[in-house]
């Protein structure tokens, strides 16, 4: 028997990031174009279980597109994590007449959904939300792009300051582990290094940076790290370097938050428009439980065991060109 | 006999393109890297013939990476259309023991660049400057990723006011005679429409929208518009708008030459920094008369008569996508 | 008899500016602080005469301080200029239990602002909203260092081009025959030379440029035009000089409706913040039929027909400033 | 005996800040366009002592207008607070015939300058350099509103952040121990409070804060906290909060040196081109030893011993708006 899908619903989960509205706005219009009607549920997995849940309009996702953050709001939800807490999402969500999920964010948001669907036999489709993108079998997610740029402006603006006063920085951004952004915002800066995890210590990076005769003849130096558990990030990187090279003035800027908002740029929103409609049809195709992916800028599937499971790896080819540029 | 690349010239020619500076960064940095010469050459294919040419080390290149426009500016030359024209250039090119050329352009630059390397045997590599996005062979041209973002944020600003007064805007963008900055700046900006050279005529696509029931339920409309000399572009539209539905309170805005400045994104820095490592690795390869592209994020060469004469087509898909999203 | 009120009506009127959402918000926030109920009025008089009112409460106006436009959106209003029209206004605003008005526009709000107060006895003030800075008896409007810094972030981009190509550009610049915006904004982005309305005809202050030497030693030139119906602005010019000085090669670059849209600046939100609790504290103080502005960074009450009826003259000594500083 | 000026020395020194490049841009031009050469010193007071000095022609500061940071370059310089490096420093003064000193920095670099001007009778004029605005005598400091909008523009990309998630989050500004970026920034982000050194204790603000019913009906709540090295800022505040009050889920963000760079806003170069030429009026009135200021839009000069010592105070009426308008 065909499951037929007449109602779904939509929610974000975890980290937001800049192009979660359009990609809200976007299945949600692609939805009422096929027929069928939208339930937007609030703060993820949580807005399930305390059913905070409404029905959208192609107007409510009006004026949103250029918008940073959420409309939907973001949590994290412990009790979707146990058996009783996933029973009452799905009580709420049959009560609601809800049929299907798209749901917005990164592999945690994944793995809840693919846990979810196989208890009750949920169609899902994801949609990776993600500044990080860490996740297999896309190109990039939602949101890299943005953090991306946002990382390049603040690194201009300190390059000026670093310039005016021949210093050395180190700029921590983010990446959970993953050193997209890291890598990719040294080449885009300018910068004269990204110290990534995926390369065996910060402290060897390091060293081989300095030993490579590292700002011999520059005037300024910026470095960018990426947040990583392991090795304390930028701050514990300048404490090693006052330690074993007090020659040098090194100053730290951890951006944080900032890389989160802003509005998204046109590439995330373009991914954002395409990857909400090509959700709604997955669901049409009767397909479920994969992630909606963008590969050589077409639209793939990815099984979300797939999407959470594989590493992806870094082009380190492009550490070959940081080093030739930084010359 | 081998020739042997000792020295280039770098050049940049035709219209300016945010991302030019980063890519004669990279060029000249990756020629140094790897023992070779760079010589500036001012206004393009006029500073060959007039010899405006200065050697550059790596720190003529400092802190460009970041810059709109061009260092080495650049002019249009009708004398290198001539052949006393290039045979003056190829001479002040063999007395600033220049070897080989890297210029970067959009299609006007690599039909010269293809004539002079036939007629005196010279290597030039190519790379594609050009917010058009209409070079065969490339996903994207440096300064493009820029342009549509300069346009979406311009798009923003006027959606301001569009809703605040519930107006219906045309705004012309650059393309050139292809679609491409116009179809994805609607996609990205949440447009009702984008009128684009490449389907029929424009008085068609405009009484498509309005037989659709183009802007039933909406406060205001925004629909973007390619500039292109057969139907005159935005201008010529309003006016057919008013005379056949006056019901509508339209407004014209044309973005001109701001889509061609600016700060370049993040994107548009990193493919011209690769593209331009990319030049020296071809040129020591003894590549010749190639434009560097990149297809699904991996460097190609692609012969300058391909990437001159063939068309590139825009993914009209896109234009589905804008119709389900705009209703 | 003491005049109480209990409740307040707040509209935005005419030209919407960047700011009218940070002036909204606080006007909305001192009234209830200050235990006086707010009636938001859609669409500016329009909404008085077709009843468009809605109760606001503080959480109405969170997160719309960083918005341009206006979430009360604006209309002219040919209606209100009837005694027909303001009546059934006045019944309206009655029947809402409105007691006082804040608008929030330019000068034509204000002229129909005076002559409904005085009709209908009904305490109204007002606060500058507009991008001109047109308005006597303020330093400055709210919207207008909002625009004065869009205009040069897009004369910025367009110097790149210019310098790139060695042109000389004339970017036309709102300002509704007042020569703040092109004044300040010349000033600000370097450009050669501003050409505004305040000084003697546009074709003399060209011939004057050309006859001292304009552009002699420049690789470009931008000249910005204020908007004139008079002189047809930057496009009569640029025929002008393609007539009289075939030798330049001119641009023209007209700005447009980006001017008034944006996220506004600090300077912008703070202006607002500041005038939308003072025009609460003015209305308890009995005060009606004033704007609120500021002179010399403190509060001040201009009654409406000062407001609009004197001339607010433009700092001319910035002509010298200018003219020394694009030597 | 008149002392008459032909050449004058500019220099930067300090933190930078942004706009010190058209501040630099207007004293060399008018200081050409009146008959008087310019020298540039590199880096501040430490140029002067070994010799790093360059004449300035007016195209040397071509297209500098709009770039952060300083191409003067600037540095704490120990030496000159010594007797021995003012002799020297003004030995290759005099060397290079330079007559009179335009100095561009904030208290330190003024009390150095008053010393210098003492000790050798030397004309020296200021002008106010610092995103901190703590110069007394003056309404604005070159660099302050741009600091104020890169705050507020951080400051929205982690309202989306901090909405998306119903966070409280601790946002650490720059302000060398005054409050005016603090609590301006906080008036102009729709911040929930302001922490600023002026007050008493950081620790009975943020007490009084929570008394208030801080947060109690909001979703987010954003506090702006002052850097002070007697509270330890951001990370001291935050500990507190999560020892006494858990009940918070509490983010801290230190904005850190993003705020020193950027390109100046309109205001920025207004006022520094403006300074500019009047540090130059002020010389060739026999003006010495004073600042340039800017009061109520005027020009003033003010003593650079009433500069530095006075203290600026902070206008308390605006915590009385902020408070306002966080209800």
């Amino acid at each position: 028997m065909k499951y037929e899908i007449k109602c779904i619903g939509v929610l974000t989960s975890g980290g937001d990031s800049p192009g979660m509205n359009a990609a809200i706005r976007s299945v949600t219009r692609a939805a009422i174009f096929n027929g069928i009607r939208v339930k937007a549920i609030y703060r993820g997995y949580k807005g399930l279980i305390t059913n905070e849940i409404t029905e959208f309009q192609t107007q409510n996702v009006s004026n949103i597109i250029q918008q940073g953050g959420t409309i939907l709001k973001s949590a994290r939800c412990a009790e979707f994590r146990t058996p009783e807490g996933r029973k009452t999402a799905y009580e709420n969500m049959k009560a609601a007449e809800i049929d299907a999920l798209v749901v917005i964010g990164g592999d945690g948001t994944f793995t809840g959904a693919r846990i979810f669907a196989q208890e009750y036999n949920v169609p899902i489709v994801g949609l990776p939300g993600t500044i990080d993108n860490d996740l297999y079998g896309t190109d990039s997610t939602i949101g890299y792009d943005t953090a991306l740029n946002t990382i390049i402006e603040a690194v201009d603006k300190i390059r000026d300051t670093a310039t005016s006063h021949e210093r050395l920085f180190f700029i921590e951004v983010m990446g959970r582990d993953a050193g997209f952004l890291a890598l990719n915002s040294a080449l885009a800066s300018g910068a004269e290094a990204a110290i990534i995890p995926e390369r065996e210590t910060q402290e060897d990076q390091l060293e081989e940076l300095i030993k490579n005769g590292f700002r011999k003849s520059k005037n300024s130096s910026i470095v960018i790290v990426a947040e990583s558990e392991i090795t304390g990030g930028a701050n514990a990187l300048a404490e090693l370097m006052h330690k074993e090279h007090p020659e040098y003035d090194v100053r730290v800027t951890i951006l944080g938050h900032i890389q989160r908002g802003g509005s998204p740029t046109a590439h995330d929103r373009i991914i954002a428009s395409r990857m909400g409609v090509a959700a709604i049809d997955a669901l049409l195709d009767e397909q479920r439980s994969i992630m909606i992916g963008i590969v050589n800028d077409e639209i793939v599937h990815v099984p979300f065991t797939k999407a959470i499971k594989d590493d992806k790896p870094v082009d380190e080819t492009l550490l070959g060109v940081l080093s030739i540029l930084s010359i």
